[in-house]
């Protein structure tokens, strides 16, 4: 079997080179000619896999690594029996981590505990899911918001399995979290989700993060609230009309990053892996490898803490060992300075230092600090109680 | 024999009372009454100790557990052949380490690599020496000014043993940092030693770290050069007028935090433990307690890395770990929002979180990571090398 896969997928030799003949191609060169005599293909979202694509070879399989699928005809590919796999996903855990990091530096700011904030969810989907369950974890309470899952699943509108309206979030919340994705039309439609009342409704003190996408939010009208009052704070890593990002916003913004939220090594890995077990049940070949084989050691394996923390000062140290937010703020903010927003934007995405996820690091406890496994753990590291570190 | 003893020195019946009666006083009672019976006084700063204290007493010493002296009157206690003990450098360390942690936080800012620049270093007694000593093992590059040294240890001037004069540092070095006492008169007097001129002198780029006295700097100088050009960088963490500083100023320091770089727990110990020894000496008493006895675990023991970090990346990691200045700079800003300038000055320093040394920290380093070992012991940490962590 010959495999085509974009050159920059990572770990995509150790995945596929033991189901078949591997030929790597830069994703921008892969075309007709490229893909002609190849059995399956795995691309990133920089190829459009179309009709044109895929019309004279012999393909049984295409995957992208990737969750967003705007970039492949999928009905073209159905109408050739050709399988199709994406990673729906595989990135919600950074997003998740990119989260609690924000919200960890923003009470360590202003002087809040983590548990006396409410958080409102917009999206319950892979990143909403994965993020309230963290945040019940730790015991923080939420109010979750999905209407269409509300439609979907039957579930009892107002109240039903804890999902409420929008305002109602909006009312009752001091942290609302956008992970919505970008619906232009319909009931449902999410563009400017948050609009000007909305924005304008927001109580003092509220933190209002947006890591679903830019156009979710009326960015002219959050301008204008932070720029006017600034008794709200902004926590944003999408935006409108990326790359060429609204520069005065950007200042306003507490913490303003350039979609980066689910770039993990972690991620990117999870996405080929998802895609290499798709194409391996389409061929009928067996499974052998799992994410712990694909994962290069973290660089920090393991810490050890004693008495002496909060949980909140405690768990605000280990994700900034492995993941400090403040970084890539202030990546943004040096790269604009030097290179303009545009290209500063783009310039740290491309260069972007691929983090790892807070899974990746193994907290022992002396036995003094034992109280300190069942939040850690909540937050998503891995924890080693009683150990002598 | 019978001690007074200050109620705020931390360990001090641990470290006394093998040696005597410890009768604990709260500082502000420390008056004649409360020292006349006893053989030996242990203050802190806030307890003025005179002839009026110590004339109706039978004291043979009195130890402050502070660098400062300026509370003590010793001519009256050598009159009386009462011996004396401070605890000159017990903070040093806490010192140098804040302005590493500073350093490394500026350096990931604004985009440079630590050993790219050249310090200068104003004042090198004990602070100032122990950070040339950490800088030039880490690489640094380091230039010294220190008149008083030159002249008592008759080096030769420009240059000789690595001293310049002031104006040379000025024009040869990228970051600028002032470890000098108040000194109001003579040749080597310190007051607005960065005058108007010299902070108008100071190139573009340049770094300006202020860990002495505030009044070394002329602030208002340095607020007119940051609101006008803003292309320098001040690091400051002691002021003109405390706690009632220029707020202003505080706006335009990067980072700006309330006198705490000397701040950690192991200083407050290291200052007891000087006492503790010199009163031992003095009648004559073994000393059995070492610094280690009185040290309590630090909250994180230890964490091993793996490859995959640069130096500068690791060394973040660890100091942050430890120390992150950016709380003491956000908390300063956030209760001056909340308090006013001085009460939220004063009271930062009141609740301060005692911090504790980078020497707390044992990193183990994995074979891959060994590279690591020379620049993380250079920075202070303990170093484990090979472990399995
Ligand atoms: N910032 C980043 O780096 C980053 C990373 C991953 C995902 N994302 C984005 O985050 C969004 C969510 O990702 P996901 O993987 O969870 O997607 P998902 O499809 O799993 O979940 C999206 C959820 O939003 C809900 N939803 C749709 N319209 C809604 C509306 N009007 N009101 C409330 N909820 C609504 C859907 O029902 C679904 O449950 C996507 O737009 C994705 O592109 C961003
Ligand atoms: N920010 C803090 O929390 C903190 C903590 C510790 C010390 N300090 C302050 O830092 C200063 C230094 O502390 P230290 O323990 O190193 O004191 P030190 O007495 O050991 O060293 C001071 C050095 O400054 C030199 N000096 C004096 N006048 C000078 C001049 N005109 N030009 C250049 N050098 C000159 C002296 O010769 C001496 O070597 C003191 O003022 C101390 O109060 C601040």
């Amino acid at each position: 079997m010959r495999i085509v896969v974009d050159a920059n997928v990572p770990a995509a030799r150790e995945c596929f080179a033991p189901l078949g003949e591997v030929i790597a191609v830069p994703g921008r060169e892969i075309d007709a000619a490229a893909v002609r005599e190849a059995d399956a293909l795995v691309v990133r979202s920089i190829t459009r896999v179309d009709e044109a694509l895929v019309a004279g070879s012999r393909l049984r399989f295409v995957g992208t690594c990737t969750i967003g699928t705007d970039h492949v005809d999928r009905a073209a590919l159905a109408a050739r029996d050709i399988g199709f796999a994406s990673a729906p996903g595989c990135n919600a855990e950074a997003v998740v981590d990119y989260v609690l990091a924000s919200l960890a530096t923003l009470a360590e700011r202003q002087g809040f505990g983590l548990t006396e904030r409410r958080v409102g969810i917009v999206g319950v989907g892979n990143v909403g899911g994965r993020l309230r369950a963290r945040l019940e974890a730790l015991g923080i309470e939420c109010l979750a918001c999905d209407p269409p899952r509300v439609e979907a699943e039957s579930i009892e509108a107002e109240g039903g399995a804890g999902f409420h309206e929008l305002d109602a979030l909006i009312d009752a919340c001091d942290v609302l979290c956008l992970h919505t994705p970008l619906v232009r039309e319909g009931p449902h439609a999410t563009r400017h989700l948050l609009d000007a009342r909305r924005i304008a409704e927001l109580a003092p003190g509220t933190i209002l993060l947006n890591a679903g996408r830019g156009d979710c939010l009326d960015g002219q009208a959050l301008r204008s609230r932070l720029s006017g009052q600034d008794d709200i704070t902004a926590v944003l890593d999408v935006w409108e009309r990326e790359p060429a990002i609204d520069a005065a916003l950007c200042d306003l913004a507490e913490i303003a990053t350039p979609h980066i939220a689910g770039h993990s090594r972690d991620g990117k890995l999870r996405g080929t892996h998802a895609v290499y077990q798709a194409l391996a049940h389409r061929f009928g070949l067996p499974v052998r490898l799992t994410m712990e084989d694909l994962s290069p050691p973290p660089p920090l394996p393991s810490l050890t803490l004693d008495e002496g923390l909060s949980v909140d000062e405690a768990l605000r140290l280990c994700m900034r060992a492995v993941y400090d937010v403040r970084r890539d703020h202030d990546a943004l903010h040096r790269e604009r300075r030097r290179q303009g927003m545009a290209a500063g934007f783009d310039d740290c995405r491309a260069r972007y230092p691929l983090r790892r996820e807070f899974s990746t690091l193994t907290v022992a406890l002396r036995p003094a600090a034992e109280a300190l496994a069942g939040p850690l753990s909540a937050a998503g590291f891995r924890v080693a109680v009683g150990s002598e570190g």
